[in-house]
């Protein structure tokens, strides 16, 4: 039996803090490396179920921390991205990738339409329904949340050390991406403007598909997961990040009123 | 008891021929001026509640009858415009408008933040979730979508006469618009290119929030509501535009090969 035959599942976005007080709206697209067990084991070991190609290993510590601080709404996926990236677009090639770095996925490899439309739909569609209606919620209420998604990344990279540490990522509206650039200048870390991606790499979906249609202040942060290793440094980077946004916010002109 | 208080409420968007074999999905947020009674009358005498405020007359026999010619799926929106206009971002003015043309809506005036929540939750947020599910439905099957929005404009506008019949709308992307717009020379039809609105009046929201983060071929058409004013009318301009609409997609350059 297919997974498309057992559907339809609905895996929704978790949302925590959703009464908070700040703009901030914090999301976390690679939070988990749950594997629904509709899925199987998609024919990986379970190291690689858990490794970076399954999850961004920190980043939900880390979002937690940072919405604590500053009292911030986030909202993540409940599922492995090995089943469904939350952050591509079903057409985009690592949606349902067939490989990831230098593993090849079996359980990704040659599935059918009716697959795929499946996992859309009970991953993708939730996820940013749900996403969305928060989103919406503050905007109707007279607010005018600000999307900040949470990532982060290896330290090697087809073995090669990176020596960016922390990522800030921007596409077509840089507005918000440019102030966190420029209050990170004296955060002890090396910063790098749309490294070690951009948005040239299609990793801006989210924001695509949440921020600008409602022109919405909005960035990408990817932190080397080496630095977020642990709840203690999840908590320290925190220390470091909040502050950050929190002047950056502050340094944008402030929203147009509406409604 | 307000209308935030016997919350949640949730209108679906209605979905006809969803297993449509056309790459087109037509849109019609303006098809029903039906108001729920939990909304009340919003204050207006019977005649304004079934007028152009509430939704726009003709669009949806229009858009069944293109959904036909062109084996199209059709989504369209069950609640009036007058509680929640679809294709509006919350934090615009006419979502919940409290004017309409020369007309007050006394039931849409000095909204709470949260009837304004509530409203979207009901009305905004499922409809463009429930598109937004088919189009990534057919995203993931390896279609290329194409939206197509329908609406109709009254003759008359602050008392003067409109002369453009049949209007063509874009907003960022021009592609399908422009195509639209040539193949209609031939139409005996006025056409106008972003008449009688244009994306400067913030009239694109369905095509910014559904098409764009896509990249989706999509365009806005506007008809005159003197030309489909009966069931008849509605199936003559149908046979007019599905072969417009047919050739101006078969014009356009073939979309990538995706995921």
């Amino acid at each position: 039996m297919t997974f498309a035959e057992r559907a339809p599942l609905r895996y929704p976005a978790t949302v925590e803090n959703p009464a908070g007080n700040s703009r901030f709206v914090l999301v976390c697209e690679h939070a988990s490396h749950c594997l629904p067990e509709v899925w199987g084991d998609l024919g990986l070991p379970e190291d690689l179920r858990r490794a970076h190609i399954a999850w961004d290993p920190g980043a939900l510590g880390l979002s937690r921390a940072l919405a604590r601080r500053l009292d911030a709404a986030l909202v993540h996926a409940p599922v492995s991205r090995l089943v469904y990236d939350c952050n591509r677009a079903p057409d985009q090639p690592g949606a349902m990738a067939e490989r990831s770095e230098m593993h090849a996925i079996p359980g990704n490899i040659g599935l059918s339409p009716e697959e795929r439309a499946a996992r859309t739909a009970a991953v993708y569609a939730p996820f940013h329904a749900d996403l969305r209606a928060e989103i919406v919620r503050r905007i109707a209420q007279g607010s005018a949340p600000v999307l900040v998604t949470i990532h982060s990344f290896t330290p090697l990279w087809h073995g090669l050390p990176r020596r960016v540490e922390f990522g800030i990522i921007h596409d077509r509206d840089d507005r918000l991406a440019r102030a966190v650039f420029a209050e990170s200048r004296d955060s002890g870390l090396v910063c790098g403007l749309n490294e070690p991606y951009s948005a040239a790499d299609d990793v801006t979906h989210t924001l695509r598909l949440q921020a600008l249609p409602y022109g919405l202040a909005n960035v990408m942060l990817e932190i080397r997961n080496d630095l977020i290793a642990t709840p203690e440094a999840e908590e320290a980077m925190a220390d470091r990040l909040a502050p950050i946004l929190g002047r950056a916010l502050a340094a944008l002109p402030a929203p147009q009123g509406a409604g």
